[in-house]
């Protein structure tokens, strides 16, 4: 049997009401997502009037459909929702995504309204994503119900939960024109008044095609049974939780956004870090950590060597790790005999190591060859990470030179970070790069970060194992 | 009389040791960079054979040259170095520029040679960059000493003083390949055995082309005179500061990187924070304060007024804003009134303002011109922050609606970012808010770290004037 979620990822047929035959309204741009992304399953419309809508056939009701249909997107106003509620009831539609607002995000009367709707739902035994969801990707099975215009992106394994439809939108696009990694699915839960992050939680677990679960969220409702579900979870698939409305401010922002409630977020963070969820700071730092985990395999420990051809970057690298409690393990004499070969005769090894002076004997190259090399076959440094700055005397083909590195010790983690670099070049060392799953950052600080979360999920890992 | 450190920058001739004729070697690299930058001044390379390198005249000395040259850069190997200063001091050129590395930055022998350089410099009265600089950069007059190859950068008002190359190389690139601001000045310091930050924040001071001081620094040799001097300096012109190595391994990274002292910062800082020096964290950090002080006025105050199209974007502004001591006023009835009219009927004006619900009623541009407008004019709002994420439902010409604004207010510094792009839509939006002097930043986190930049500034000029 599946899962009572998968319906919002997965149907055999969608209707979508709001579509207009006549002028370009949000739920038009929800049935030409699905036409792009290439959706084959039954799509539907849902109009007055039209008998077809974008080559899509329109029907007044769900009722007079005659076929299944396992959700229905309302792209209606407020007023019209419980109406169209009962008319998915009485086709038997099971599962609804409200894209209105105007509910628990706008004062009293909307929270009364949104209490209703949630009621009908309940009463019909239907589950409701939302109100005020912006809509749900799958990248798998093409079924894409955003009320923005997005483009296809790669299918992959992270799979985001979020109280925004931020993910469904902007971030979306940024994804399909900017990134290397994947997506599975993205819900948008609005203001949660039924589905909510322990029901999508509970999905991803045994989700074949979710790897990764990134969750944005401003207040979990069912706390209790959140964090038994994360403890769990985490065990085997690492939860990622950027956590909005930490402040007492935010908070408050929090309650006019999306009805959340505030005020225990200490508590609550506390919690979540015990239950194994990872958490990290803004958008950036959960695709940032995303990224890493996708990629890399799960490390032995927390420790990095790390090698720099700027100096700069070996003190902010340092100092990156401590805020972030990871060791930069001293190289043993095993290492630093092996790294010698390509030092000058001035210079000692230490982690993280500043190779500009190598650079200066040999080549760039080489310079990241051995010592990279040698900081691989350390014991105790788990991870590894290559800072670059790109400039045409530094130029050589580092994919290379890392993945010849990687296929010596595929069980660390290999991480890289730019600092400064014109738009072309960054470009080109991205996608060489990330290409062959070698997540790359703009920052130390950014890259540190990522590979504090994958410390963090080995930990989690490794408690459970041990 | 000029300033001892103006030859560093706008010399009238210049000699380079260390191009070759027949290989590329780094010195050619600094005779490229002279050439593509236009410099106008004379241009010499010192090589024992040679009579011409890449069109420049070349000379066994400098002595042979015959005429005065005010800078000399040394491209050259540390064991060359004293000979080439007292080539020098016999041409009576004043100020040398040492690239050379494997001095402080390379154990006690390397500091003791060091030692030694600095103390022929110093017999002879003139003024050493470095060792172990990278080079300089003054887009004004074209000089460019820098070891790496760069392209043209916009003049602009921002200049660079920096402990480590990576300003006179990937940032460099950087900042002409992506970036709208432009730049006045560049000095990689190296390892400061002469020169050091006192001179140059001395320098700045004085130097009309420079608005913003940034400085990368690993510690602070003449602190108490750099307290002294900053504590002058940030009364009329904002210096910005990243401290490398402030945990305990970073300090000894940058003890091995410049030879720096470390395991005061904790006092230091203090202390920088009392002299008005603002402190950023990560380059990034650097670059976001440096573009917003560098594009706007000067806020009458620490409040933001913050419109956003998406409520997470008021959740993560608010908590940002609390991390960083910004307020967020609530607006006055007036300004309600004067926005209600773009409100439905149900929706509440707050600060931060969600208008999601305004776009339902009418469009995306209304939205932003009512609300903005109307905190714009809220007397208590000092800066305005706009939260845009991009998808072609949202699209508008916000350049338009954003200057309208800022016409009506111009002493209001107008902040913008973006949740969430796709790389055309980015680029384009950026360029033309950035075109219009608006600083536009990929994360709410780091616009507000601007925004409370802004804020330092004002306070330290504030507190002058008071």
């Amino acid at each position: 049997m599946s899962h009572a979620m998968d319906a919002f990822f997965n149907p055999s047929a969608v209707a979508v009401a709001g579509a207009s035959s006549s002028s370009v309204k949000l739920g038009n741009v929800t049935l030409a997502n699905l036409l792009r992304f290439g959706y084959r399953g039954r799509v539907y419309a849902i109009h007055p009037r039209a008998g077809e809508i974008m080559g899509v056939p329109a029907f007044p009701s769900l009722r007079e459909i005659g076929e299944p249909v396992d959700v229905a997107v309302g792209v209606l106003p407020r007023e019209q929702m419980i109406d169209f509620v009962e008319d998915c009831a009485a086709a038997r539609v099971g599962s609804v995504i409200v894209c209105a607002a105007g509910y628990s995000d706008a004062g009293a009367e909307g929270a009364e309204m949104q209490e209703r709707l949630a009621r009908a739902v309940r009463q019909r035994g239907m589950r409701m994503m939302g109100p005020n969801s912006v809509g749900t990707i799958s990248t798998g099975s093409g079924f894409v119900t955003s009320l923005m215009t997005l483009d296809p992106m790669e299918v992959g394994d992270i799979s985001i939960v979020a109280q925004t439809g931020l993910f469904a939108g902007g971030f979306a696009r940024w994804i399909a024109s900017t990134q290397r990694f994947g997506v599975s699915k993205v819900a948008c839960l609005g203001n949660k008044a039924d589905v909510d992050e322990v029901d999508m939680l509970s999905y991803l677990e045994g989700d074949p095609s979710t790897g990764v679960i990134c969750v944005y969220s401003e207040g979990i409702h069912r706390g209790r049974e959140f964090l038994e579900l994360a403890q769990r979870v985490t065990e085997t698939k690492p939860v990622l939780m950027l956590k909005g409305g930490s402040s007492e401010l935010g908070g408050r922002m929090a309650a006019s956004h999306t009805g959340s409630m505030a005020g225990e977020d200490a508590v609550l963070r506390g919690a979540l870090a015990q239950a194994g969820v990872i958490q990290v700071r803004g958008i950036d730092g959960l695709f940032d950590a995303a990224k890493a985990i996708s990629y890399c395999p799960v490390p032995a420990g927390p420790n990095l060597g790390v090698v720099s051809i700027t100096g700069a970057g070996t003190v902010l690298v340092a100092d990156a790790c401590q805020r972030r409690g990871l060791n930069l393990p001293s190289p043993s004499p095993e290492t630093a005999r092996r790294a010698g070969k390509g030092l000058p005769g001035w210079a000692r090894l230490v982690n993280p190591m500043d190779i500009w002076s190598a650079t200066l004997q040999g080549t760039v190259e080489d310079a990241y060859r051995v010592i990279l090399g040698a900081f691989a076959g350390e014991k105790e440094m788990h991870m590894l990470m290559a800072v670059f700055t790109l400039v045409p005397e530094s130029e050589f083909d580092a994919a290379a030179v890392l993945s010849a590195i990687r296929e010596e010790h595929p069980e660390k983690p290999l991480l890289a970070c730019f600092l400064g670099a014109s738009e072309v070049d960054r470009r080109r060392w991205f996608s060489a790069l990330e290409e062959i799953r070698i997540p790359v950052y703009d920052s130390v600080e950014r890259c540190v970060d990522a590979a504090w979360a994958l410390a963090r999920y080995a930990a989690r890992r490794k408690n459970r194992g041990g």
